[in-house]
């Protein structure tokens, strides 16, 4: 399936119209009829592009989901993790209905579930693992320390539920904060004095 | 308004269906007249008894969350908290599509929102800042330990995320090798060897 049918912009509008629509009427009363009929496009281009429902969504997703740089290297696990963090948006204006519906799909539909964790999860978390592991590598962090699992979830559940409660989005800030106040040290690393 | 008019297995009806109906239609679409259509009961009885939908839904809320023993004091942080987590269920069906229509309606309903910290979220952070202040004043934590705010968000936040992405519902143990694993060591409380 070659991308050069549709232009770049042509590809974006009907990613976000997908992503309207899932968070609207949700991922099973999704059609392609429907994002056909929505965006002036034939159900036929949308399966020559996509091949699926599932396809095209999962791509949809991936392609709003913040963006990590794919590699960084500045010397330091801080220094790393710091130039992943605060590539993050800032004004990015996440949907929660958006959120709710992916996971409420991915909970009946355990093949967009895998799909979704290889594409959109698996790749992003995979930066911060090269990242973790160059740091045991130069003995910054013990290759034995319990906290080396949960760098993702300590990093990124906290954001999760603070969005949930307050309905504000959590910035690259709240992010270095829980960085130096509870990973690096959970890690072993002492992260910098604060004045 | 007294509860004395509902028989207690009469309210618990009156919150599942409350939930089951807010998990389905969300909260715009929750009205007094389709849940008491749906309870066979009538709109007079569920205003008297609980004042307005609101406080109806965040009442449904409030009983069905986890309860938290009310007070706990075993003379460690760790024995503490692990006794606050030992409390929480086992085998809890939470539904992420229920959770997901409390958490877009108070984005959009301020009142709601407040309603639902207040009654639901604060009750539950008070317990666990009851017992690090007393960590606090016994010497086991600095003052000034910047994980300290982040006790909660450290201890929830990645099994929110690990419940959205796996769809498969964290127990105590979860919440424990967490604990152990970053939280203890970011407050500089060394937690058990394990063997």
């Amino acid at each position: 399936m070659s991308m050069s049918r549709l232009t770049p912009e042509r590809t974006d509008e009907l990613y976000a119209a997908t992503l309207r629509l899932l968070a609207e009427v949700g991922y099973d009363k999704l059609t392609m009829d429907r994002i056909a009929e929505e965006t002036r496009s034939s159900k036929a281009t949308l399966y020559r592009q996509w091949g699926s429902k599932e396809a095209l969504v999962v791509a949809a997703i991936d392609a709003d989901a913040p963006a990590v740089p794919e590699s960084v290297d500045t010397g330091t696990l801080r220094g790393d993790l710091m130039a992943l963090l605060e590539a993050l948006p800032r004004d990015d204006d996440r949907d929660i209905a958006l959120a709710a519906a992916i996971l409420h799909a991915c909970k009946s539909h355990p093949s967009l579930a895998q799909s979704f964790n290889d594409r959109v999860v698996a790749t992003r978390v995979q930066v911060v693992t090269t990242v973790v592991d160059r740091a045991i590598a130069r003995g910054e962090v013990a290759a034995d320390n319990p906290a080396i699992p949960f760098v993702v979830p300590t990093l990124i559940g906290p954001a999760i539920l603070r969005e949930a409660l307050t309905g504000e989005q959590c910035g690259p800030d709240y992010f270095i904060e829980i960085l130096d106040a509870v990973l690096l040290p959970a890690l072993g690393v002492t992260p910098p004095t604060t004045p």
